[in-house]
């Protein structure tokens, strides 16, 4: 590993425990059954449920002193005076693991508890255990070794995942258009870690309906590896204390990014 | 396993034998060096014709009678007097296998010599191990599971794989407005096994630029599985013995697919 962290091993020991007791669940039809609404208001499936209590189990083993946000549960505190902020998302891609595709993965950010600062993210594909990971001011890393945004500045050659059929059709479509190749994995969180490491050039989500429990990690992680992630609007994404609070995400590599931007928004059509 | 056939063992010795001589090329830069335009009319990159010299040595060494019809080599006889046609994709999914996403793999027909009928399809996921077989009468397989496709009959649910966006723009928008979720993981053998299995709902690629190599297995693999497989007027495929022809495919569960064919061909919109 090319750096310790404490946050390192807490996730990897969550991610380990999570692994082990989700696995006789995925592509099953029970991981799918709806157990109630979660925090975010969107329904919270048994292997959602059963990965979010794993972890709930070890922070409280652990005695961490945490304020935990979680996609499903919402807020939670375990230990003692919380020390820290953990933004959890227990299963990112959902569909994909109730179906047994092999990509959804668990993401951990940690932020101050003084200002929400997040300063270590990890990601991790929970199928094919593929770990991101990334601490402020230290780089990202891939499966312990340093990883960098790709040096493609060539937009039509771009393999770029994006997300925005149905409620913004126009831009999606007029993006599509200007990129060499589409990728849809189903997993936010590990498709910003593929921008990070260079695996993919950029992603859009314009649907507005991403989370910071999606996003957390994956932004940390694409910064340390020198890209650039913002809202449709070029701005810095402001991953608000609300779990219901709701964001589109553009990321790139850097290049390109503003024609990103202009095309999603459907302000530029493609060859102009 | 659920049946056994000397072409799912050899498909195995293949397989795992290209595992191994890929493993240090995945991910990396000289993966995608491209050496020369293949039979397909496509760019030959070394990590294809490494797959493909491995996949001869063995045909090679066993000395098994097979006339092969490769994605980059075109075709080429093994043994002495051919009794077997074999339609291989080394890597389908080339960029994935570059990028180091893990999601590639190695597809392989067997037809008859007579009339080149597929009885016989394999598709192995490189990167997870994932094996999808099929024989003619025997039902089609996942890790030695008996699989069908999916049960679900309302589009507006499905979870499609869609492509065809830059030619087919006005068809595909159409029909990715029609469904729940869309897809695109860039391995087309793959996702037709997908279908197969009911992991996804539907396939639609209408850009008309499928090869029999990329179709073969996976269009066995969906029949004997209880799904429908056609070309985008919802006739039978045909997959003539010239690697060069090029088709469009739509592969469905059952349910819908003459709806996915009518929105595909942008005759009718979405709600109608």
């Amino acid at each position: 590993m090319p750096f310790t962290s404490v946050f390192l091993d807490i996730s990897e020991k969550i991610a380990s425990a999570v692994q082990e007791r989700i696995r006789e669940l995925v592509g099953t039809n029970d991981a799918g059954k709806i157990l109630y609404i979660g925090a975010d208001g969107t329904p919270t499936k048994l292997i959602d449920d059963v990965s979010e209590n794993v972890i709930f189990e070890i922070l409280e083993k652990e005695q961490m002193n945490f304020r935990i946000i979680s996609e499903e549960a919402g807020e939670r505190l375990t230990g003692k005076k919380p020390e820290y902020v953990l933004i959890i998302d227990p299963i990112d891609g959902t569909y994909n693991a109730c179906s047994g595709i092999p990509f959804y993965s668990l993401s951990i950010a940690v932020a101050t508890i003084e200002n929400d600062a997040v300063f270590f993210g990890y990601v991790k594909n929970l199928a094919t255990g593929d770990t991101f990971y990334a601490e402020t001011g230290k780089g990202s890393y891939l499966n312990g070794s340093r990883i960098g945004t790709s040096i493609n500045n060539d937009l039509s050659s771009f393999c770029m995942s994006i997300y925005g059929y149905r409620d913004n059709i126009r831009g999606a479509a007029t993006l599509a258009r200007s990129v060499r190749r589409i990728r849809e994995f189903g997993s936010v969180a590990l498709e910003l870690c593929y921008v990070a490491s260079g695996m993919i050039d950029a992603f859009a989500d314009v649907r507005g309906t991403m989370r910071m429990t999606d996003v957390a990690a994956g932004k940390l992680i694409i910064e340390e590896a020198g890209g650039i992630i913002t809202n449709e609007y070029g701005e810095a994404l402001k991953l608000e204390d609300k779990i219901m609070s709701r964001v589109s995400v553009i990321a790139s590599n850097g290049y390109s990014h503003e024609m990103i931007l202009k095309l999603s928004a459907g302000i530029v059509n493609e060859g102009q």
